[in-house]
């Protein structure tokens, strides 16, 4: 058997190393699951063999295989898959990254999004691989719940997804602003602060984050209502991460 | 000059490793600072050689010790500072970390919690070793703020933080509960949920988290109030960080 190869950004598939996320892969994306391979040092291998069986996925043992596509130890399941990209929902809001660098950031976000129930994620290019198993790992599997589509900018997002509907196409009776978005970009400085008043109840929302780096420039103030997490001034900024959790919980769970 | 050693648990000094960390430990601690050595290949130096200079720091400028202390590129400031643990203080809101393993997350869990006002953290042992540069470098010098106090147990801390003031030294005029303080462990289950209202106005508050991997136990139920973050069913649980940072914004900022 040829060996498989260890990731790189061109291949038309991906790995997700452990058990957690080769079990959520195989639960949500079967469809995409080409071959798990398991460590010869797998004690408890009944539910994943089972799980296999049941989706017609082949299993193959070969620890020499685990340890090429594996750089760290306790790695004892892989899962091969074939990279999909999916159109954002029109009808859901979502949440937008613009030019995300850091891969464990972009899969803890993942893991957060969906965590407050937000299961569509832009990114804006350049962008970290969301396919790499670094974010994939760091996500815990909640990609595969989730849509992720990327954008050459953040016009070609807003063109997309960010118009009202088409008003000949409405009709009379329906209500109009159903469908209407929300910009919300997360920017420092004298914005308005984050606050569950802030949260449309009846419109969709996007919200909007910068690089780890440098953050959203001067050009986002125009795009919809800019906001900023109230922090101390003893800190430069929050963690990109951190910034989107308090937000988004803002925005689902916690204005409700 | 004899090269000082990679950081090792046991030594009674740790590192600052990058020009952000290194400055705010310099501004904040700067008694505690022994030397400051910086890279050959730095260009813009003023500042922090003044910023030595006026607080009577050594600086020493040696690519091969910033190799030998570092494990990235790009460090080019690396600051020698001696330890120092401080107790906690009692009139202040803190946050309890039950047995915290990561050390990246303990940074960002100290640089969040400084973010949203809380300077005080309790690390119940066994716990990561927050004077670890890995720590330093995620806190981005957060720490330097902060008050941080390790505890052989959870009753440790709460006999020492936890207990009324002593009623006979109250004076009748004074407010018997101004120093109270009100515990809240967060687990998963059947709980009450986070919320703005269950924030205490008047009196201080425990926000208290469980290991990664292993959250609180059982005893914690009779600690005080159990709090659950409401989240998706489609998420085996939130990141310590992430949860973290939408509590402690909740119990600050969120719930003025």
């Amino acid at each position: 058997m040829d060996l498989i190869k260890p990731y790189k950004k061109e291949f038309s598939y991906s790995y997700t190393l452990g058990a957690f996320p080769t079990i959520e892969l195989i639960e949500n994306c079967p469809e995409l699951v080409t071959e798990v391979i398991l460590s010869p040092a797998l004690a408890d291998r009944k539910l994943i063999i089972e799980l296999c069986k049941n989706n017609n996925i082949k299993v193959t043992e070969s620890q020499k295989q685990i340890e090429r596509l594996s750089d760290k130890e306790n790695v004892f399941i892989i899962g091969i898959f074939r990279k999909k990209e999916e159109p954002l929902c029109k009808n859901c809001s979502h949440i937008v990254l613009v030019n995300p660098s850091n891969m464990g950031n972009l899969g803890t976000i993942f893991r957060t999004a969906l965590g407050f129930g937000i299961r569509d994620v832009a990114l804006i290019q350049p962008a970290a691989d969301f396919f790499h198993p670094k974010v994939v790992r760091a996500s815990m599997g909640a990609m595969f719940h989730m849509r992720v589509q990327y954008f050459a900018s953040f016009d070609e997002y807003s063109n997309v997804y960010g118009k009202k509907p088409d008003s000949c196409r409405i009709k009379e009776n329906q209500q109009q602003d159903a469908y209407e978005r929300l910009m919300f970009p997360f920017m420092l400085g004298e914005k308005q602060y984050l606050s569950p008043k802030l949260c449309p109840k009846d419109k969709l929302f996007s919200l909007i984050f910068g690089n780890e780096a440098s953050g959203l420039d001067e050009s986002f103030l125009k795009v919809g209502t800019p906001i900023m997490i109230p922090q101390s001034e003893d800190v430069d900024s929050l963690n990109i991460t951190i910034a989107v959790a308090v937000a988004a919980y803002i925005f689902t769970y916690g204005s409700r």
